[in-house]
Protein backbone atom coordinates (compact mmCIF):
# COMPACT_ATOMS: atom_id res chain seq x y z
CA UNK A 1 0.00 0.00 0.00
CA UNK A 2 1.29 3.73 -0.88
CA UNK A 3 0.67 5.65 2.07
CA UNK A 4 0.56 9.32 1.68
CA UNK A 5 3.90 10.64 3.75
CA UNK A 6 4.60 9.27 7.29
CA UNK A 7 1.55 8.71 9.35
CA UNK A 8 0.93 10.49 12.85
CA UNK A 9 0.36 7.36 15.59
CA UNK A 10 -2.67 9.14 16.62
CA UNK A 11 -4.08 8.29 13.47
CA UNK A 12 -3.37 4.92 13.40
CA UNK A 13 -4.54 4.36 16.88
CA UNK A 14 -8.05 5.57 15.05
CA UNK A 15 -8.23 3.03 12.70
CA UNK A 16 -9.08 -0.20 14.45
CA UNK A 17 -12.17 2.30 15.83
CA UNK A 18 -13.09 3.03 12.34
CA UNK A 19 -13.01 -0.58 12.20
CA UNK A 20 -15.13 -1.38 15.04
CA UNK A 21 -17.89 1.23 13.38
CA UNK A 22 -17.70 -0.37 10.27
CA UNK A 23 -17.99 -3.62 11.38
CA UNK A 24 -21.23 -2.17 13.58
CA UNK A 25 -22.82 -0.58 9.78
CA UNK A 26 -22.11 -4.06 7.95
CA UNK A 27 -24.14 -5.91 11.25
CA UNK A 28 -26.98 -3.38 9.90
CA UNK A 29 -26.64 -3.90 6.10
CA UNK A 30 -25.80 -0.19 5.80
CA UNK A 31 -23.74 -0.27 2.89
CA UNK A 32 -23.12 3.59 1.95
CA UNK A 33 -22.25 6.51 5.06
CA UNK A 34 -20.82 10.08 4.28
CA UNK A 35 -18.03 11.38 6.41
CA UNK A 36 -20.62 13.36 8.39
CA UNK A 37 -22.97 10.27 9.68
CA UNK A 38 -19.47 8.26 10.46
CA UNK A 39 -18.67 11.45 12.07
CA UNK A 40 -21.57 11.41 14.10
CA UNK A 41 -21.77 8.10 15.11
CA UNK A 42 -18.12 8.13 15.99
CA UNK A 43 -17.48 11.65 17.90
CA UNK A 44 -14.79 12.64 15.56
CA UNK A 45 -15.37 15.95 13.37
CA UNK A 46 -16.40 14.81 9.47
CA UNK A 47 -12.91 17.36 8.29
CA UNK A 48 -10.69 14.64 10.62
CA UNK A 49 -12.30 11.64 9.87
CA UNK A 50 -11.12 12.88 5.88
CA UNK A 51 -8.05 13.72 7.13
CA UNK A 52 -7.42 10.57 8.68
CA UNK A 53 -8.74 8.89 5.29
CA UNK A 54 -6.08 10.90 3.17
CA UNK A 55 -3.35 9.53 4.47
CA UNK A 56 -4.11 6.01 2.71
CA UNK A 57 -5.49 7.54 -0.25
CA UNK A 58 -8.84 8.71 0.48
CA UNK A 59 -10.72 6.11 0.03
CA UNK A 60 -12.66 6.97 -2.99
CA UNK A 61 -15.53 9.02 -1.61
CA UNK A 62 -17.68 9.84 -4.57
CA UNK A 63 -21.05 11.78 -4.15
CA UNK A 64 -23.28 10.65 -1.50
CA UNK A 65 -20.39 9.08 0.58
CA UNK A 66 -18.00 5.76 1.30
CA UNK A 67 -18.77 2.36 0.26
CA UNK A 68 -18.81 0.68 3.85
CA UNK A 69 -17.92 -2.74 2.75
CA UNK A 70 -15.17 -1.74 0.93
CA UNK A 71 -13.73 0.77 3.40
CA UNK A 72 -14.02 -1.75 6.08
CA UNK A 73 -11.89 -4.32 3.56
CA UNK A 74 -9.17 -1.50 3.15
CA UNK A 75 -9.55 -0.48 6.76
CA UNK A 76 -8.75 -4.18 7.57
CA UNK A 77 -5.96 -4.87 5.15
CA UNK A 78 -4.40 -2.01 6.94
CA UNK A 79 -4.10 -3.08 10.05
CA UNK A 80 -3.00 -6.46 8.96
CA UNK A 81 -6.57 -8.58 10.10
CA UNK A 82 -7.56 -9.64 6.48
CA UNK A 83 -4.72 -12.41 7.42
CA UNK A 84 -4.74 -14.61 10.30
CA UNK A 85 -1.50 -13.65 13.29
CA UNK A 86 -1.15 -16.65 15.22
CA UNK A 87 -0.68 -16.07 19.01
CA UNK A 88 1.30 -17.72 22.22
CA UNK A 89 0.43 -16.50 25.96
CA UNK A 90 3.03 -16.71 28.34
CA UNK A 91 1.64 -16.50 32.12
CA UNK A 92 -1.71 -18.27 32.75
CA UNK A 93 -3.07 -16.21 35.71
CA UNK A 94 -6.43 -14.38 35.60
CA UNK A 95 -5.32 -11.99 32.96
CA UNK A 96 -3.78 -14.89 31.22
CA UNK A 97 -7.13 -16.48 31.25
CA UNK A 98 -8.76 -13.37 30.63
CA UNK A 99 -7.20 -12.91 27.13
CA UNK A 100 -7.34 -16.54 26.27
CA UNK A 101 -11.42 -16.44 27.10
CA UNK A 102 -11.46 -13.46 24.92
CA UNK A 103 -12.69 -15.01 22.16
CA UNK A 104 -13.55 -11.74 19.89
CA UNK A 105 -9.61 -11.79 19.07
CA UNK A 106 -10.68 -14.98 17.32
CA UNK A 107 -13.08 -13.34 14.88
CA UNK A 108 -10.50 -10.68 14.21
CA UNK A 109 -8.34 -13.24 12.69
CA UNK A 110 -6.15 -13.93 15.60
CA UNK A 111 -5.71 -17.53 16.77
CA UNK A 112 -4.66 -18.81 20.22
CA UNK A 113 -1.85 -21.58 19.84
CA UNK A 114 -0.56 -21.73 22.98
CA UNK A 115 -0.44 -21.07 26.85
CA UNK A 116 2.78 -21.32 28.70
CA UNK A 117 3.40 -20.40 32.30
CA UNK A 118 6.39 -21.61 35.07
CA UNK A 119 3.83 -23.20 37.45
CA UNK A 120 3.78 -26.53 38.37
CA UNK A 121 0.05 -26.52 39.11
CA UNK A 122 -0.97 -25.26 36.22
CA UNK A 123 1.07 -27.14 33.50
CA UNK A 124 -1.64 -29.85 31.97
CA UNK A 125 -4.61 -27.56 32.80
CA UNK A 126 -7.12 -26.77 30.04
CA UNK A 127 -8.24 -23.16 28.47
CA UNK A 128 -10.73 -23.06 26.12
CA UNK A 129 -9.44 -26.45 24.89
CA UNK A 130 -5.93 -25.44 25.15
CA UNK A 131 -3.34 -27.26 27.51
CA UNK A 132 -0.91 -24.99 29.72
CA UNK A 133 2.46 -26.29 28.42
CA UNK A 134 5.85 -25.80 30.48
CA UNK A 135 7.58 -22.38 29.33
CA UNK A 136 10.83 -24.12 29.15
CA UNK A 137 9.17 -25.89 26.05
CA UNK A 138 8.26 -23.01 24.41
CA UNK A 139 11.67 -22.96 21.84
CA UNK A 140 10.60 -26.44 20.79
CA UNK A 141 6.92 -25.28 20.35
CA UNK A 142 7.41 -22.31 18.38
CA UNK A 143 10.42 -24.13 16.05
CA UNK A 144 6.91 -26.40 14.78
CA UNK A 145 4.41 -23.60 15.04
CA UNK A 146 4.11 -20.82 13.33
CA UNK A 147 4.00 -18.44 16.02
CA UNK A 148 3.49 -14.22 14.96
CA UNK A 149 2.67 -13.36 18.50
CA UNK A 150 3.57 -13.27 22.20
CA UNK A 151 0.86 -12.25 24.80
CA UNK A 152 2.91 -11.10 28.08
CA UNK A 153 0.61 -11.39 30.92
CA UNK A 154 3.65 -12.21 33.49
CA UNK A 155 4.65 -10.17 36.79
CA UNK A 156 7.27 -7.34 36.39
CA UNK A 157 10.23 -9.08 37.46
CA UNK A 158 9.66 -12.48 34.56
CA UNK A 159 8.62 -9.94 31.64
CA UNK A 160 12.71 -8.99 30.74
CA UNK A 161 13.51 -12.59 30.66
CA UNK A 162 10.11 -13.86 28.57
CA UNK A 163 10.57 -10.99 26.08
CA UNK A 164 14.41 -12.04 25.65
CA UNK A 165 13.29 -15.61 25.03
CA UNK A 166 10.39 -15.03 22.84
CA UNK A 167 12.30 -12.26 20.96
CA UNK A 168 15.44 -15.27 20.61
CA UNK A 169 12.74 -18.26 19.19
CA UNK A 170 12.05 -15.72 16.57
CA UNK A 171 8.76 -13.69 17.60
CA UNK A 172 7.83 -10.09 16.55
CA UNK A 173 5.65 -8.94 17.97
CA UNK A 174 4.89 -8.32 21.72
CA UNK A 175 1.42 -7.23 23.28
CA UNK A 176 3.07 -6.60 26.75
CA UNK A 177 1.09 -6.32 29.78
CA UNK A 178 3.08 -6.70 32.61
CA UNK A 179 3.82 -3.11 34.06
CA UNK A 180 7.52 -3.32 32.67
CA UNK A 181 8.40 -0.73 29.62
CA UNK A 182 10.18 -3.76 27.35
CA UNK A 183 13.61 -2.80 25.68
CA UNK A 184 13.73 -4.73 22.55
CA UNK A 185 16.16 -4.40 19.44
CA UNK A 186 15.15 -3.31 16.06
CA UNK A 187 12.79 -5.27 13.84
CA UNK A 188 10.69 -6.32 16.68
CA UNK A 189 7.32 -4.21 17.41
CA UNK A 190 5.40 -3.95 20.94
CA UNK A 191 2.01 -2.96 22.57
CA UNK A 192 2.36 -2.14 25.54
CA UNK A 193 -0.63 -2.11 28.23
CA UNK A 194 -0.15 -0.46 31.41
CA UNK A 195 -3.00 -0.84 32.80
CA UNK A 196 -2.01 0.85 35.96
CA UNK A 197 -1.00 4.02 33.81
CA UNK A 198 -4.55 3.78 32.58
CA UNK A 199 -5.94 4.38 36.17
CA UNK A 200 -4.18 6.82 37.17
CA UNK A 201 -5.13 8.67 33.78
CA UNK A 202 -8.87 8.32 34.94
CA UNK A 203 -7.56 9.01 38.60
CA UNK A 204 -6.41 12.95 37.08
CA UNK A 205 -9.75 13.18 35.05
CA UNK A 206 -11.59 12.21 38.85
CA UNK A 207 -9.45 14.92 40.64
CA UNK A 208 -9.64 17.62 37.74
CA UNK A 209 -13.75 16.98 37.62
CA UNK A 210 -13.83 17.24 42.32
CA UNK A 211 -11.33 20.31 41.97
CA UNK A 212 -13.62 22.47 39.02
CA UNK A 213 -10.19 22.64 36.97
CA UNK A 214 -11.35 20.13 34.78
CA UNK A 215 -12.00 22.90 31.56
CA UNK A 216 -8.26 23.03 31.35
CA UNK A 217 -7.42 19.70 29.97
CA UNK A 218 -8.69 18.27 26.69
CA UNK A 219 -10.84 16.23 28.34
CA UNK A 220 -12.87 14.63 25.01
CA UNK A 221 -9.72 13.95 23.88
CA UNK A 222 -8.82 11.92 27.09
CA UNK A 223 -12.02 10.16 27.31
CA UNK A 224 -12.33 8.87 24.10
CA UNK A 225 -8.61 7.19 23.86
CA UNK A 226 -9.00 4.37 20.98
CA UNK B 1 -2.67 23.66 41.35
CA UNK B 2 -1.96 26.49 38.65
CA UNK B 3 -1.62 24.76 35.17
CA UNK B 4 0.02 26.36 32.54
CA UNK B 5 -2.51 26.45 29.76
CA UNK B 6 -4.34 23.82 28.12
CA UNK B 7 -2.41 20.52 28.71
CA UNK B 8 -2.98 18.42 25.70
CA UNK B 9 -3.32 14.98 26.73
CA UNK B 10 -0.57 13.10 25.16
CA UNK B 11 1.15 14.94 28.00
CA UNK B 12 -0.91 13.66 30.39
CA UNK B 13 -0.57 10.24 29.46
CA UNK B 14 3.00 10.53 29.94
CA UNK B 15 2.70 11.36 33.63
CA UNK B 16 1.42 7.96 34.98
CA UNK B 17 4.97 6.65 33.20
CA UNK B 18 7.02 9.29 34.81
CA UNK B 19 5.59 8.50 37.97
CA UNK B 20 6.83 4.89 37.26
CA UNK B 21 10.40 5.75 36.91
CA UNK B 22 10.24 8.03 39.94
CA UNK B 23 9.05 5.49 41.95
CA UNK B 24 11.76 3.08 40.97
CA UNK B 25 14.62 5.80 41.32
CA UNK B 26 13.43 6.48 44.84
CA UNK B 27 13.33 2.76 45.82
CA UNK B 28 16.91 2.95 44.58
CA UNK B 29 17.25 5.61 47.16
CA UNK B 30 18.31 7.75 44.51
CA UNK B 31 17.68 11.86 45.25
CA UNK B 32 18.45 13.63 42.25
CA UNK B 33 17.71 13.54 39.20
CA UNK B 34 18.37 15.30 35.53
CA UNK B 35 16.40 15.29 33.05
CA UNK B 36 19.06 13.80 30.72
CA UNK B 37 19.48 11.15 33.13
CA UNK B 38 15.48 10.85 33.32
CA UNK B 39 15.69 10.64 29.71
CA UNK B 40 18.24 7.89 28.65
CA UNK B 41 15.83 5.99 31.16
CA UNK B 42 12.46 6.51 29.89
CA UNK B 43 13.41 7.44 26.06
CA UNK B 44 12.05 10.43 25.54
CA UNK B 45 14.18 13.50 25.21
CA UNK B 46 15.75 15.55 27.90
CA UNK B 47 14.13 19.03 26.21
CA UNK B 48 10.56 16.65 25.48
CA UNK B 49 10.73 15.90 29.43
CA UNK B 50 11.40 19.89 29.97
CA UNK B 51 8.78 21.01 27.92
CA UNK B 52 6.38 18.53 29.75
CA UNK B 53 7.18 19.75 33.13
CA UNK B 54 6.88 23.01 32.30
CA UNK B 55 3.47 22.59 31.69
CA UNK B 56 3.24 22.09 35.52
CA UNK B 57 5.40 25.14 36.53
CA UNK B 58 8.71 22.89 36.21
CA UNK B 59 9.09 21.45 39.07
CA UNK B 60 11.81 23.98 39.99
CA UNK B 61 15.06 22.17 38.26
CA UNK B 62 18.09 23.54 39.92
CA UNK B 63 21.55 23.16 39.00
CA UNK B 64 22.51 19.31 39.29
CA UNK B 65 18.93 18.37 38.47
CA UNK B 66 15.33 17.72 39.79
CA UNK B 67 14.98 16.39 43.79
CA UNK B 68 13.40 12.97 42.96
CA UNK B 69 11.10 12.66 46.20
CA UNK B 70 9.63 16.12 45.60
CA UNK B 71 8.85 15.62 41.66
CA UNK B 72 7.51 11.83 42.77
CA UNK B 73 5.01 13.64 44.86
CA UNK B 74 4.11 16.66 43.10
CA UNK B 75 3.29 14.02 39.82
CA UNK B 76 1.51 12.05 42.35
CA UNK B 77 -0.88 14.87 43.51
CA UNK B 78 -1.84 16.06 39.73
CA UNK B 79 -2.52 12.30 39.09
CA UNK B 80 -4.70 12.64 42.13
CA UNK B 81 -3.06 9.10 43.45
CA UNK B 82 -2.06 11.35 47.27
CA UNK B 83 -5.62 10.67 47.57
CA UNK B 84 -7.77 7.38 48.17
CA UNK B 85 -9.69 6.43 45.52
CA UNK B 86 -12.30 3.54 46.08
CA UNK B 87 -13.41 1.35 43.29
CA UNK B 88 -15.99 -1.05 42.34
CA UNK B 89 -15.98 -4.03 39.72
CA UNK B 90 -18.91 -4.93 37.66
CA UNK B 91 -18.75 -8.26 36.11
CA UNK B 92 -16.97 -10.56 38.04
CA UNK B 93 -15.37 -13.25 34.59
CA UNK B 94 -11.87 -13.69 34.62
CA UNK B 95 -11.09 -10.13 33.32
CA UNK B 96 -13.03 -8.52 36.37
CA UNK B 97 -11.10 -11.60 38.63
CA UNK B 98 -7.48 -10.33 36.92
CA UNK B 99 -8.56 -7.05 37.90
CA UNK B 100 -9.29 -7.61 41.36
CA UNK B 101 -6.25 -9.33 42.10
CA UNK B 102 -4.09 -6.95 40.45
CA UNK B 103 -3.18 -5.81 43.67
CA UNK B 104 -0.89 -3.14 42.74
CA UNK B 105 -3.75 -0.72 42.17
CA UNK B 106 -3.59 -0.63 46.02
CA UNK B 107 -0.30 0.22 46.40
CA UNK B 108 -0.94 2.90 44.59
CA UNK B 109 -3.99 4.24 46.29
CA UNK B 110 -6.85 2.57 44.67
CA UNK B 111 -9.23 0.64 47.30
CA UNK B 112 -11.39 -2.41 45.83
CA UNK B 113 -14.59 -2.17 47.87
CA UNK B 114 -16.97 -4.20 46.08
CA UNK B 115 -17.62 -6.43 43.04
CA UNK B 116 -20.65 -7.24 41.48
CA UNK B 117 -22.23 -9.80 38.73
CA UNK B 118 -25.53 -10.91 37.54
CA UNK B 119 -24.46 -14.81 37.37
CA UNK B 120 -26.17 -16.06 40.40
CA UNK B 121 -23.62 -19.14 40.78
CA UNK B 122 -21.30 -16.05 41.11
CA UNK B 123 -23.02 -14.24 44.18
CA UNK B 124 -21.28 -15.32 47.09
CA UNK B 125 -18.41 -16.31 46.09
CA UNK B 126 -14.96 -14.44 47.40
CA UNK B 127 -12.03 -12.59 45.75
CA UNK B 128 -9.24 -11.67 47.79
CA UNK B 129 -11.82 -11.44 50.69
CA UNK B 130 -14.04 -9.15 48.70
CA UNK B 131 -17.39 -11.23 48.14
CA UNK B 132 -19.35 -10.87 45.10
CA UNK B 133 -22.65 -9.95 45.13
CA UNK B 134 -25.46 -9.52 42.64
CA UNK B 135 -25.88 -5.97 40.74
CA UNK B 136 -29.06 -5.52 41.84
CA UNK B 137 -27.71 -4.22 45.44
CA UNK B 138 -25.36 -1.36 43.30
CA UNK B 139 -27.62 0.98 44.26
CA UNK B 140 -28.16 0.51 48.51
CA UNK B 141 -24.31 -0.35 48.69
CA UNK B 142 -23.27 2.85 46.68
CA UNK B 143 -25.55 5.01 49.36
CA UNK B 144 -23.81 3.69 52.35
CA UNK B 145 -20.59 3.60 50.93
CA UNK B 146 -18.18 6.23 49.22
CA UNK B 147 -17.34 5.04 45.59
CA UNK B 148 -14.84 6.89 43.33
CA UNK B 149 -14.63 4.75 40.39
CA UNK B 150 -16.92 1.75 38.62
CA UNK B 151 -14.71 -0.93 36.74
CA UNK B 152 -16.52 -2.11 33.82
CA UNK B 153 -15.70 -5.91 32.65
CA UNK B 154 -19.02 -6.81 31.22
CA UNK B 155 -19.99 -7.59 27.66
CA UNK B 156 -20.44 -5.40 25.15
CA UNK B 157 -24.42 -5.98 25.34
CA UNK B 158 -24.48 -4.77 29.28
CA UNK B 159 -22.02 -2.06 28.78
CA UNK B 160 -24.46 0.89 28.42
CA UNK B 161 -27.18 -0.65 31.23
CA UNK B 162 -24.47 -1.01 33.45
CA UNK B 163 -22.56 2.59 32.94
CA UNK B 164 -25.89 4.09 33.63
CA UNK B 165 -26.82 2.10 36.54
CA UNK B 166 -23.70 3.71 37.80
CA UNK B 167 -23.62 7.19 36.57
CA UNK B 168 -27.31 7.16 38.53
CA UNK B 169 -26.07 6.10 41.19
CA UNK B 170 -23.38 9.16 41.94
CA UNK B 171 -20.00 7.45 40.19
CA UNK B 172 -18.34 9.90 38.00
CA UNK B 173 -15.35 7.85 36.65
CA UNK B 174 -15.83 4.94 34.87
CA UNK B 175 -13.05 2.50 33.66
CA UNK B 176 -14.26 0.80 30.66
CA UNK B 177 -12.98 -2.48 29.40
CA UNK B 178 -15.94 -3.43 27.65
CA UNK B 179 -15.81 -3.17 23.86
CA UNK B 180 -18.07 -0.30 23.64
CA UNK B 181 -17.69 3.41 23.52
CA UNK B 182 -19.61 4.77 26.12
CA UNK B 183 -21.53 7.80 25.27
CA UNK B 184 -21.93 9.54 28.96
CA UNK B 185 -23.46 12.96 30.53
CA UNK B 186 -21.21 16.08 31.59
CA UNK B 187 -19.63 15.96 34.78
CA UNK B 188 -18.02 11.81 34.22
CA UNK B 189 -15.11 11.06 33.21
CA UNK B 190 -14.32 7.80 31.67
CA UNK B 191 -11.04 5.64 29.92
CA UNK B 192 -11.63 2.91 27.60
CA UNK B 193 -9.50 0.13 27.65
CA UNK B 194 -10.52 -1.16 24.41
CA UNK B 195 -8.06 -4.59 24.13
CA UNK B 196 -8.90 -5.54 20.83
CA UNK B 197 -7.73 -1.90 19.27
CA UNK B 198 -4.87 -2.45 21.17
CA UNK B 199 -4.29 -5.52 19.46
CA UNK B 200 -5.00 -4.58 15.88
CA UNK B 201 -2.68 -1.97 16.10
CA UNK B 202 -0.26 -4.09 17.06
CA UNK B 203 -1.07 -5.94 14.24
CA UNK B 204 -0.88 -2.68 11.91
CA UNK B 205 2.78 -2.88 13.38
CA UNK B 206 3.66 -6.41 12.62
CA UNK B 207 2.51 -6.08 9.13
CA UNK B 208 4.09 -2.78 8.68
CA UNK B 209 7.42 -4.97 9.58
CA UNK B 210 6.20 -7.75 7.61
CA UNK B 211 5.67 -6.16 4.41
CA UNK B 212 9.19 -3.84 4.92
CA UNK B 213 7.75 -0.65 5.07
CA UNK B 214 7.86 -0.04 8.69
CA UNK B 215 9.73 3.26 7.98
CA UNK B 216 6.82 5.12 7.21
CA UNK B 217 5.49 5.24 10.52
CA UNK B 218 6.41 6.67 13.54
CA UNK B 219 7.01 3.02 15.51
CA UNK B 220 8.58 4.62 18.29
CA UNK B 221 5.94 6.61 19.44
CA UNK B 222 3.27 4.16 18.56
CA UNK B 223 5.83 1.23 20.57
CA UNK B 224 6.41 3.43 23.34
CA UNK B 225 2.05 4.40 24.16
CA UNK B 226 2.20 5.02 27.89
Amino acid sequence: MNYKGDIPSAVIRRLPRYYRYLTDLLNNDIQKVSSRELSERMGFTASQIRQDFNYFGGFGQQGYGYNVQYLYKEIGAILGVDKKKTMVIIGAGNLGRALANYMNFRTKGFELVGIFDVKKELIGQDINGIRIKCIDEIDEFINHANVDIGVLSVPYDQAADVADKLVNCGIRALWNFSPMDLQLPQGVVVENVHLSDSLMVLSFMLSQLQTGSDKMIDKKSLGLRV
